[in-house]
C-alpha cells in the first residue's frame, strides 16, 4: 500500500485542522496510508510518524491550531537535515509528502522535492503573503478576528471620544491590515507596501473631527512603524487622546471561518489528486475562486502584490 | 447637483447597510446629492426620499439588516407601478437609481430602465443564486451562521449519539446548505439541484455508525423536501433517534463578515463608478474575486449553477 | 485507594464538561481514583467504566456536550435498574457516585442512594428549573445563545417591520424565555407559570406600533403555547406579517460561557469535597451567589419558582 | 413635571447602554422627564442636557460603550466645579441625578449629594471592585471577552507547545484575571491581591510539561507585575519559548452579555424607584443575586475582597 506523510510547519493557521482531516480522508478513500508528522520538518528528520485513521480526524474541522503541532526547524534549511529527513521517510516506506504553511514551508518542500521526494504544499498562513493564491488558509478568520477587536475598540473610542492604533500582524506584508481595515471602516490604514505621510494622516483625523467624527481607528501593520512611537507624534499633533492596542497572538487562533475551513477542504482534496496523479512539486493554489495548480519552482519566484484600488475605496469610504 | 437614489429591497442581507455607506460616501465624494429610498419599490412609488450625509451613514458598517428598511412591491411588477415610481423620481430631480437586492430587485430595476432610468443594481441575497456573482452580499455571513449552529447541534449531536437533520434557507438553491455543510463536516447535504436516493442516505448513515460515527448531521435546503417526514423515515430505515431543527430566519440577520462588508463596500464603490460613467442598466457582478460590470439584460437571462465537485468533496470528506 | 464514579444524564447542558473536568482533577487530587460512566444511568447498569486521567479532561473545559455521553435510561427508574448498578459499582469496587444532570437525574441519584450508594448530585440543565439552584450550569450560555438570536432576528425583524414570535425551550418553565426576553428587549414574553390575554399582547402592539415601534418580538417559551398558532392569531389581528422562528436544539450546545464553566468549576470541586467529607446525598446548589449543600430530599421536595419582578421589568423597559 | 437627569462617568463597560434605556423608560413610565448628560461630568457642569423620549434608547441594548459619551472630569472633584453643575441643573429644572460608573463616579455622586441634590449611583465597571456589588455592569461582558481570547491563544500555544502570559485588565483588582483565569483553565493566575512566588509559578510550569501539558496559560492582571519582564524571566527559568499577549482595550467594548444587560436593566429600574420613592444618595447594590440598596456613604467606605477559594480552586483543577 503507498503511504503519505502530512505535516503542518511554520506559524500555525485557523483550518490547518480542516486541511489535515481532507487529506487524511481523501488518501485512505484514494487507497492511501496516510501518516501524520509531529512537529514539521523537525518531525520528519526525526522520523515521528503516526497512522492516521478516518476517525483520528473527527470533530477537529472546527478547531484552531493543528493537531499535528507545528515548529520553525533551522535543521530542515540545511541539506543535511533534508538528508536526514528523506532518510527517515525511506526508512518508513513513505514516498510522498503534503505540507502545510507558508511561504517558509513551501520552500522547504521545494528544496526536499530536488532530493526526488514528491512534494505538495497546501498554501495556509494568516498573513495572506503566498504568491499565485488569492487567499491562503487562516487568513479569512484572522481577518475576521481583527474586524471584531476593531468593533470592540469603536465602542469604547466612541464613549471616550479618542483615537486609537489598531496594531495587526503582517511584518512584511499589509494584508490583514488593508482587508480588515476596509472591513472594519478605519479612518486610515497604514501598511509596508504604501510609503506613509503623517502629516496626512493627522490632517485626516482633524477633517473628520470637524465634520463630526466621534472616534478614528488607524490600523498598522506590525511591518509598517511602531504603534506606540506613532500614537505618540499623533497625539502631540491633533491633541487628542490617543491610545494603542496590539492584537498580537489573538489574531493567530480561533475557529475557522466557513471561508478557511472549505478552502482548506477543497486544498486538500486536491493535494491527494495530485498525489493520485503522480504530479509532484506542486502547490494547490487559488486563483479566481477556483483551485489551481502551480509548480513550486514557480511560487518560489513569485511575489505576492497588494490591491491598491483597495487603498483608495478604503479611503473614500471613510470620510 | 446630479442626484442619486440608493434603496433596498426584497429579503434583507447582512451586509446592505454596508453597501448602502459605500454609495452614499463615494457618491458625496464623486459630487452627487444621494437619497435615500424607504421601503424599497414601495418608496420609490411614494416618493419617500431621505437626503442622504456622511454622518447618516456612520456606525453602520457593521450591522445586519437594512436601515433603509426593505419590502416586496407588488404593485412595482406591473408596469403601472413603474410609471408612478418614475413620476415620484423625476419630481425629486433624481436621475439614476441604484438598487441592493436579488433576482426579484435586480428585475425589477432591470425593467425599470426600460422607462429610460439609469440604474445600477448590487446583488444583496444571502441565498447567492444571482448568476455572474460568485458571492452576493450576505451569503458569506448567513454561510457561517449556519456552521455555528452546525455546530452547536454537533455537540448535542454527539452527546446522545443522534441523527440530527439541519434544515436551511434556500427554496430553489442549494448554495447555503452545500457551502455550509461541507464546513460543518455535514455527512449528507440534499440539495434541490440534485435528486437524492433515500437509501443511499441511509446507508451511508448506517456505514457511519457501523465506523465508529457517534452523531450525523444531515444538512437540506429547505426547497429539497420536508425535514419532518425525511427524519421520520430515516428514523425508521436505521432505528435510530432522529431529530430536525429548522434554522429559519436566525440565518437572515446578523453582523456581516468581513468578507460582506467588503464586497459591499467594493461594489457599492463601483456602484457609483458606473453612474459617474455614464453606464447604467448594470449589475455589479463579482467573478474570480473581483468585481465586473455585468449588463442586467444578461443577468436576467442567466442562471447560476451550482458546483457539483463540492458536492463530491464534501461526500468524501465526511466518510 | 478509593474509587468514585462520575456521570451525565439527561439533557446535554453546555459546562457539563468543566464539571466533569473539576470533578476528575479535584478527585485525583484529593487521592481518589476518578472512573467516568459512559451515557449516564445506562452505563452504571451496564458496568460501563473507565479510569480518567489528569490528561483524559485536558482542553475539554471550553467544549459543549459532554465526553463522557448522556442517555435517559428508563430501567434505571425502577428498582431493579437500580440494583443492577449497584452490583456492577460494587464488581468495579467503586464506593461513591457523582452525577451531573437535571431534576431526572437528581431524582435517580436520590432513589439510588437509598440502595447504600454515596450519590452527589450537580444540577446541569439548560432550563433553570432545579430547586435551591439560582443557576444551574448551561442556564447562561443557553440565555446567550437565545440572546444572540433574537439579536440576528431583530435585525430582519426591523428590515421588514414585521413581528416575530420566537419559540425557546421550556416545556413547564419560562426561565429561558423571561431571562433572554429581557436581555433581548423583546416586547412581550409568554410563559408557562403566568396565563396570559392575547387581546393584552395584541393591544401593546399596536400601541407600541402607534408609537412607531418599527418591529415586535414575542418570545414564548414552548411549553405556553404553539407559536404557530399564536402568529396566526396575532396576523390576523392586528393586520401585520407575523413570522415564528423555533430555536429548538440549537439552545443545547455551543461552547460555555465563563459563568458556566465557573460554576461548573466551583461545583466539580465542591462535591468532590462532599465525597471527602463523608456528606453523601447532597446537590451541589447555589444560592445567593455561594455555592451551598442541600440534601437531595430535600431538592426532591422544592418547587423552583419564577421571579415575576423580572417580568413586570421587562413589560415596563419595552413600551 | 419632575425631571431626572442621567449621566455616565469614568471608563466605559458593556451594559451602560442597557442601564441608560433602563431608566429612561422607567422613568417615562413613571411620569418624570428624563434628561441625558453628555459626556459624564463634564456635561453637567456645562449644562449639555438633551430630553430623552422612549424611542431615543430604542435598539441600544446590545451596544457597546454609551451613546450618553463619557468621560474622566478633573473639575468636577472640587467643590468649585460641582458648584457649577448643580447650577446648571437648578436651571434646567432637574433634581435628580442618576449616574452609572465605577468608584470614582460613585465618590462624584456622593460629594454632589452632599450640595442637596439627591442622586443614585448605578455600579458599571468592568473591574468589578465596587464595594457591596457581587457583579458591577460589564464585568460579565469582559470576563467573556477574555475567555475567547484565552481560547484563541490556547491554540496556538498548543500548536506551538509554548508558554502564553496573557496580561488583562485590572490595576488594582484581580477580579477579571481570577474570573477568566479560572473560566480558561490557566495555569497560573497572577493578581495585585496575592503576593506570588516566581519560582513556585516555574515549578508548577515544569511539573505540567512533565506531565505531558502542551502549553500553559499564565493570566496576569496588569496592576500585578509587568507582563514582558515576566516572560524573560519565565523563559529564562523553564527554556521554554514564552509570549506575551496584552489584551488591552479590547477587553471594554464588545455586545454585553445577557447577565449584563439584565443586571443594567434591574438596576436601572430599581434606581428610577429609588428615585419616585425619595430615597436618594443610594447606590443599586448586587448581593446574592438580588438588586439591594446601599447608602452611598457605605459604599465609599467599604472594600471589595477578592475571594481566596476561587484561586485555590484554580490552582487545583488546572493541575
Amino acid at each position: 500500500m503507498k503511504k503519505i506523510a502530512i505535516l503542518t510547519s511554520g506559524g500555525d493557521a485557523p483550518g490547518m485542522n480542516a486541511a489535515v482531516r481532507a487529506v487524511v480522508r481523501a488518501g485512505i478513500y484514494a487507497g492511501y496510508q496516510v501518516f501524520g508528522v509531529t512537529r514539521g520538518f523537525q518531525g520528519l528528520i526525526n522520523g515521528d510518524f503516526v497512522e492516521m485513521t478516518l476517525g483520528s480526524v473527527a470533530d477537529i474541522i472546527h478547531r484552531g491550531g493543528t493537531i499535528l503541532r507545528t515548529s520553525r526547524c533551522e535543521e530542515f534549511m540545511e541539506e543535511k537535515g533534508r538528508l536526514r529527513g528523506l532518510e527517515a521517510l525511506r526508512d518508513a516506506g513513505i514516498q510522498d509528502v503534503i505540507g502545510i504553511g507558508g511561504n517558509g514551508t513551501i520552500r522547504g518542500l521545494y528544496e526536499f522535492s530536488k532530493l526526488g521526494v514528491n512534494t505538495v504544499a497546501i498554501p495556509g498562513s494568516i498573513d495572506n503573503d503566498i504568491p499565485y493564491c488569492d487567499m491562503s488558509i487562516g487568513f479569512d478568520t484572522a481577518v475576521n478576528t481583527v474586524v471584531s477587536a476593531i468593533n470592540r475598540i469603536r465602542d469604547t473610542a466612541t464613549a471616550h471620544e479618542r483615537i486609537f492604533i489598531v496594531e495587526v500582524m503582517g511584518r512584511e506584508s499589509g494584508h490583514i491590515a488593508l482587508t480588515a481595515g476596509l472591513a472594519g471602516g478605519a479612518e486610515s490604514i497604514l501598511i509596508p507596501e504604501v510609503p506613509f505621510d503623517l502629516d496626512q494622516v493627522v490632517e485626516r483625523l482633524k477633517q473628520g473631527m470637524k465634520r463630526g467624527k466621534l472616534h478614528s481607528i488607524i490600523v498598522v501593520a506590525e511591518g509598517c512603524c511602531g504603534a506606540y512611537p506613532l500614537a505618540r507624534e499623533i497625539q502631540a499633533k491633533t491633541g487628542m487622546d490617543t491610545k494603542v492596542t496590539v492584537l498580537g497572538h489573538t489574531q493567530r487562533g480561533g475557529m475557522p471561518s466557513a471561508m478557511d475551513r472549505n478552502l482548506a477542504s477543497r486544498m486538500g482534496k486536491r493535494a491527494v489528486d495530485l498525489i493520485v496523479e503522480g504530479k509532484g512539486n506542486m502547490m494547490t493554489g487559488y486563483q479566481g475562486m477556483k483551485i489551481v495548480d502551480v509548480p513550486l519552482a514557480q511560487v518560489i519566484e513569485g511575489k505576492k502584490d497588494i490591491d491598491l484600488d483597495i487603498c483608495e475605496i478604503a479611503r473614500i469610504l471613510s470620510i
